[in-house]
């Protein structure tokens, strides 16, 4: 997969798997809807029900920035199977233009979120590295 | 949902994605098909394509056991979207009847395994806790 391609199917994607490091030094891993622009990926803490747990990712790259995010595509035929994961490292922002920025990435994307606006903090990934994988070796 | 409903919902997925601690201290996340059996979740290195790199997985749980495994329904009806987790601790398992109770358990559960038996590696997770949520507050 060229990393076009790779980009293309991330940006494309309409969940990923958020993986961060919590305040014990143990992995942490969590659905996340996402826009991706260029080399920045974001996210926000949304209306969908959360408990304070929930938040977790929040609190785990405000200690430790270092994240990945992947997007993948499961089928029976297993020559079929593919993913895409981007390593970055992530910051929280709660106000002001880049937010708004983020959050209209994100509406953009998502007509969910045209119904009603996030207000929350929102999570942006600056991007190091794009990995793939096909398997049937594409 | 209920634990029960959880461990059913978690056991029935077809594709999980596995989160672990790589050499450098960073957060590793890659899908993974996985079976379950009561508090025990195994995995396998099969005969899908694989780059070096993608025996990461295996690398790192032997240097830091904690391992996190999601399954997750996406919908874009978001009220119905709902994830299980498990946290564990994983270890590599190269020879012996414990791996081969663990094939067997994958064999049973992928026809695609049936087919052609794994001969790598299993990760075996000794779960410790399990979380679910659901956006309807089930």
């Amino acid at each position: 997969m060229t990393e076009d391609e790779a980009r293309e199917r991330f940006a494309g994607a309409r969940v990923g798997r958020l993986a961060s490091i919590d305040g014990d030094g143990r992995p942490h891993v969590v659905p996340i809807c996402f826009a991706m622009d260029g080399s920045r990926v974001v996210s926000v803490v949304d209306a969908k029900p959360k408990r304070t747990m929930q938040l977790r990712r929040l609190d785990n790259v405000r200690r430790h920035p270092d994240v990945q995010l992947i997007v993948d595509h499961y089928d029976e035929a297993w020559s079929s199977l593919w993913w895409v994961r981007i390593s970055g490292r992530a910051s929280v922002v709660e106000h002001g233009a880049a937010r708004e920025d983020a959050v209209d990435l994100l509406v953009n994307k998502y007509r969910q979120y045209q119904e009603q606006r996030p207000t929350g903090a929102v999570l942006v990934i600056d991007v190091d590295r794009i990995s793939s994988w096909h398997a049937a070796g594409g």
